[in-house]
């Protein structure tokens, strides 16, 4: 594969579209989700934008209505604004109901969220199928309410709407799938999660315009409900196609490269993602499929079983600002996108390169003949040449030369680069 | 299973029946054995007795005669008994021919048992299948006899008659059986054996009142010629009717929890074991079908191939006072038997209580609107709505309640439990 | 087996042999190989040498001229000979082309070999397959050559020829194969490679006197092209007979056991080399296929997958004196060569002796009667008895007694001495 739509500074470029993103009012639902597949849409001018409207049955779920909210606040008896909407989208509530009411700090606590234990953060709280309403805020300004009379307003509407998600295929020289999944419904938190649809994003536009073996389906979705809303829809679909896949969250800090394995733990995807992981050279973590969250949960799950295991930096869960106003900019970085960017990229150019070949020859070929071995016998051959002779070897029409890279401990590239020069001089060829 | 059957005192109770069956004669046929399974039988009322007669071939075995003791003694010149069966059983050799002769120290010395290691021990010898008299006395006791001239005396008989074993089956919605073995063939030795069949007693007494999922199968025998001739009469139906077995054997210590993995290793019955085992908190340890010693020898032989496994505390051959007059209720203690009782009782909740489920639903449910899951979405949720994601998630319809306990590494019961809230709101099925 | 054909001293023997061998001017073809084959029929009667024209076509490669040389030197402009193939047979590039030149010391380095890091050795060079002259030589000797005019004289020829190899086959009871390989193409080395044949030519001088189940066939050939001509001419016959085979290279050092596992790295010659290589009690290592070198890497290819482990002592590329004049007889030692002949001899007696056996007995047979379990019961009996326990415990007619042993941790002998045991008195029979 060529490497167009890769520029020289990938990094600062994620970084400046994720900026972009950042402060939309994203929800599982709504002008925010729009808002931000709009700019994805820029990158990708083949994305399309689907809808499914509130109500429509989706396996046990049910498509909830669309939400809307334009603004959210607290004054105090002074007419002093204490928490407000317009300063974070975490210090509402998501799906909050809406409200207009006054009353004591006491009751008030009641509809408040902080967390004791990282006091200057204001935590991320959704209550998307249970009416209710409430705002978030930092430990630190929550102990500075004093008692007396607030007023609490959520202009927020509930309403038969629709659900979006986008979807891009991109066709291959084989209609066998490689499907990739990331989500769009987190308000303003770095990591989990916009570095997932940014770096998903800059992954399309690479793969639009590369060479591609496989068909590539990629889907930015709200997480949980539109998973599952597209596998209702796509199901038979994907269990006839999809070879691998992945679901891409928390791909933009720069402390760790980490995998969740697929359920099955032991699929081509689950190979590929733990030999790029091995050989990325960073701290690295592969997480089992008991320590799952985001929607490989329902990729996985019994009766669906696609191929999916999570790729990540820092996975969701793990990291102390996860979830809350503390997920920033000082978390995600370029150096981090641009490595979760590589990560994912390096997994795909594996399952591009990955084949299944079988010797032409009985026996080792005589290499000298062909330039490809030393003609001077002596103590010892380079790695060049043991990587022939490895490939060669192993090559019985049953071992891909993924196994045969872990077999020999070394990076897929070197395996695919002796595979290569061996089939140029015909001393393999592919198993039909 | 509800738990009658079960006082607050079983410890207490257990070794009170111990106590009462320590001083019984035991060995592998006569009136010792019938002894002992009539006061097991009050224990159990539907406890059947069967005979089997001297001379009986089974398999490469034939039933031995019955052995009857009355007394035993050596006496010096001067009339003093310097040993006495009437004060232990292990002073005779088990099965000892009848003798009534004077004769010199050196010689006796020739029928004398003891263990210089353990001086203050007596051990316990058998010869069964040779006609030989002997007696066994602490070394210390044997190194004060003075040359001289001895009178040797057994009072014994071997004649024609029976060999005793004892059954029981409890019938269970199933007619899938689980086995239980134990041995009432030695003599005043607590844990191995008095424990096997006072616990094997207590567990078939809880069972006959409990609800069953299977069949159990409880049998009291002499150990190896009872096993194989028990064998030699049941080995099509066992063959074809078990699950899982047990033989029950050193279960009265307060020191170890231990199994003996069957020859195969990984059957229900091991996995079962194991689980249990690794969860009781104790040590424990795990021995391979290398280190068998009691029936499991000849349930997992080839051709018999029963899925049993051994459990005991602390394991014959592996404690100092086995097969010595030490082995007594200073090493069986109330603990020690609550402790084995509860152990193979666990091993029983947990077949019970597997099942190999199968989701009623693609993806997950949505576990809010049953009220079991929070609505609420903030940084991680319980433990016990863990449980219940994680068997939604692995019950594909191969994968059992306890493969899945095994795989969160969590005990059975907490997957069970999860389960059952599961089955309550239809969102998992049995697979038929 | 009984064990004629070894003598006392033989490792003596085997010294003497090397050292009569060692001497002689080998190559991949020519008279040195046809010296050493007729020493080695000496021996062996029955070896019938073979050989095989130049220019025949073998799979990908093509038997090559044959080349001699009678003379090889360098003087200087004085007549003095700085080097003289007369004194060692490696001073000469393997296939020089001839040559009688004067040059400048600067043109003929071009022309000479050493090894900076191991000034006092000759290293080993060849160059079989690309027309070239050269001399090999000490590099403390090369930095003496002053600046100025020397002569190089090579008198060697290259011509239609023959290669010649030597084979011999042993029948034994069943027509299935045993195969063993070596090679005879190195000159004046002692490990890597006189002590492969030597060795060898011993253990087919005992197997032609012992008595045989399987057939072994044992060839003496020129590394890497006798091993791809005699696959051309034997493939289809040894893919349908031999059920194991042992490349058999570096045996002759006294530092360690080792062996290469076949790519499958589970075939019965895998797990008869690794269970020797456990129990014979010094440092030894287990390479994997990764760490090929010799003929096992033509046996192992894809499509010729024959079950070929390679058995060394200290193996080849492992050792600092591989490929120079070191490698002497300060390496191979007596020692060294009676270690490596038993290796293999007790490979060998490892697979004659294994079997997969049954038992006749439903059950433990009862052992005392036959006189093989003590009829005195007491705290334990001794490991005779239980390898006769485990050898029927385990024989299930899949388990062979190989694999009792490696479950039992004990050497084989023990296991065969009890099936031995068991199949005099019918307890066991050969499974089908």
């Amino acid at each position: 594969m060529s490497e167009p739509g890769i520029s020289a500074n990938i990094g600062e470029e994620l970084l400046a579209f994720a900026k972009k993103l950042f402060p939309i009012t994203r929800s599982i639902t709504g002008e925010g989700v729009r808002e931000t597949l709009g700019h994805i849409r820029h990158l990708i001018p083949q994305l399309q934008v689907k809808e499914v409207k509130s109500g429509t049955k989706c396996f046990d779920w049910v498509v909830p209505q669309e939400w809307s909210i334009s603004e959210a606040y607290i004054e105090d008896s002074s007419g002093k604004r204490v928490i407000d909407f317009a300063n974070h989208n975490l210090h509402v509530v998501s799906y909050s109901t809406p409200i207009d009411q006054e009353l004591d700090l006491e009751e008030l606590q009641g509809h408040l969220h902080s967390l004791p234990e990282m006091p200057d953060a204001i935590p991320y709280v959704t209550s998307y199928y249970a009416d209710r309403w409430g705002f978030c805020l930092a430990h630190q300004e929550r102990e500075k309410l004093k008692p007396g009379r607030y007023r609490a307003v959520i202009t927020s509407r509930k309403f038969d709407g629709v659900l979006n998600y986008a979807e891009v295929v991109l066709p291959g020289e084989s209609s066998r799938e490689v499907f990739l999944s990331t989500y769009v419904c987190h308000p303003s938190m770095a990591n989990n999660e916009l570095s997932g649809p940014v770096v998903t994003a800059f992954i399309a536009r690479w793969l639009a315009s590369a060479s591609r073996k496989y068909t590539y389906r990629i889907i930015f979705i709200p997480e949980t409900i539109g998973a599952i809303t597209y596998l209702s829809l796509n199901l038979a679909h994907l269990k006839s196609h999809v070879d691998a896949g992945f679901n891409v969250s928390c791909v933009g800090d720069d402390r760790l490269y980490s995998m969740i394995e697929s359920r099955a733990a032991d699929t081509l995807t689950d190979r590929v993602a733990k030999h790029v992981i091995k050989h990325i050279g960073s701290p690295t973590k592969i997480h089992t499929y008991l320590e799952r969250g985001s929607d490989e949960r329902q990729y996985c799950s019994p009766g669906v079983d696609l191929p999916v295991v999570g790729l990540s930096r820092s996975r969701f869960g793990s990291y102390s600002e996860y979830h809350t106003s503390r997920d920033d900019f000082s978390v995600v970085t370029a150096d981090g996108l641009r490595g979760g960017f590589n990560y994912v990229k390096t997994c795909i150019d594996v399952l591009e390169g990955n084949q299944t070949l079988v010797t032409t020859q009985l026996c080792e070929p005589q290499l000298g003949r062909r330039g490809l071995y030393p003609t001077l016998g002596a103590r010892g051959v380079g790695s060049s040449v043991d990587d022939m002779l490895n490939v060669l070897s192993y090559s019985d029409g049953r071992t891909d030369l993924l196994r045969i890279a872990d077999i020999c401990g070394v990076p897929f590239s070197r395996i695919r680069h002796a595979a290569t020069a061996l089939l140029r001089e015909d001393l393999l060829r592919a198993q039909p």
